[in-house]
């Protein structure tokens, strides 16, 4: 059933392919250097940051507010340029993708994660959580990112603002 | 292979199915407001918690042990009741399920979890770990839980009885 | 498809079977007595514990070492009759495999995880975050480890080495 449409795929099978699509997300932001970052994004994208307080009182304020590819990768690149010597690594952890509903060629669902910030020589504490909820469009078997609204469960969030969740 | 008996049908396929479970499972207890959280037992369920030294020396008392899906939704309506103003929230993180047993139209699985707490302006930290050592019954291709023991690794317990794992 | 190589098998379900051994591994070594641990490995396995800033320099320097499963059987024997009493436990959660190349029968994959420690009476803490990097062996639908390098994300990591990651 290789591209096909995802109404005709099962459940499953959607899961899987965001699961590994997340996989790849997950492991470029924590192990690569994040220049292939934007590249999970359709080009007319939207990705934003918020609070999961935000989120049910339906505030339009976000943490971080990009609607194209473009701004992810001018974004990248000043946060490369910036952080010369990085001190911090990140590791994330996701849990399986539920579908919330399929619509055409697109497929929303949510996902949730715990973020670890290691301290190279310090502590290594849980720095984040939430759920990314997402639409994904199905370009045959690579699922790209349509919208991720990064949902942080704490509203404390300030020094995170720096990179890609 | 949809909605065949669970022992004709490849682990891959089980694990799947269950994992499908618990991500909507964990996302009720997490983002929603736990009224669903009954729907996924069958009506004749045993769920319990108890803690790693007592299920390894078998020991029967738990912290907590409802019996019926009835039971469940009274617990989690006084629940709803009297906690009006939540200043906590909790996110799951769940591993992928461990296939035990297939009997019948029955599955027995093990899956570690943790738990974050997350007070909404103060820190984030990890609540609980654990794992669920589960009965589900195959009604098709929904998984419902017979049974679920929620194993806790720690003893340090006693704050968490308020609500379901 | 079962038994075939992994050459003509979908991702999806390398990943899910790669998945499955994991989650096993986990178990093992979580909530089993991990005498069992060195049956993960082929005969002729090879595993190391390094840390991101060695993994990242190709320093060969590790801080665990062992190229064969009769190594991994003599340390776990011994840590086994040194540890009479255990205080600690471990719980495990991994992220989902990310496949990074397919050869001849062989897959080699990389999985995030996070370890918390349990200290019985006492706190639970976020022990330890990093990646595998592995190479599985497909015999039949069963993948063994060939190769595990367990990359720490921390270099401060000395009271780990007692025992399997």
């Amino acid at each position: 059933m290789t591209g096909a449409r995802p109404q005709v795929r099962p459940y499953g099978e959607l899961t899987s392919l965001i699961g590994m699509a997340q996989a790849r997300y997950a492991r470029e932001i924590d192990d690569g250097d994040c220049t292939a970052w934007p590249d999970f994004f359709v080009d007319d994208c939207f990705y934003k940051i918020t609070t999961a307080d935000n989120y049910a009182q339906n505030l339009e304020a976000g943490l971080m507010w990009m609607d194209s590819k473009d701004m992810l990768r001018d974004r990248i690149l000043s946060l490369l340029e910036a952080n010369v010597y990085e001190r911090h690594s990140y590791r994330h952890l996701l849990g399986q993708p539920y579908i919330r509903e399929i619509e055409g060629d697109e497929v929303e669902s949510e996902t949730s994660f715990m973020v670890a910030r290691i301290t190279r020589e310090g502590p290594t504490d849980l720095f984040a959580t939430g759920r990314y909820i997402d639409r994904y469009r199905f370009l045959g078997d690579d699922p790209k990112l349509v919208t991720r609204i990064v949902v942080l469960d704490s509203n404390q969030i300030d020094t995170l603002l720096g990179f890609p969740l």
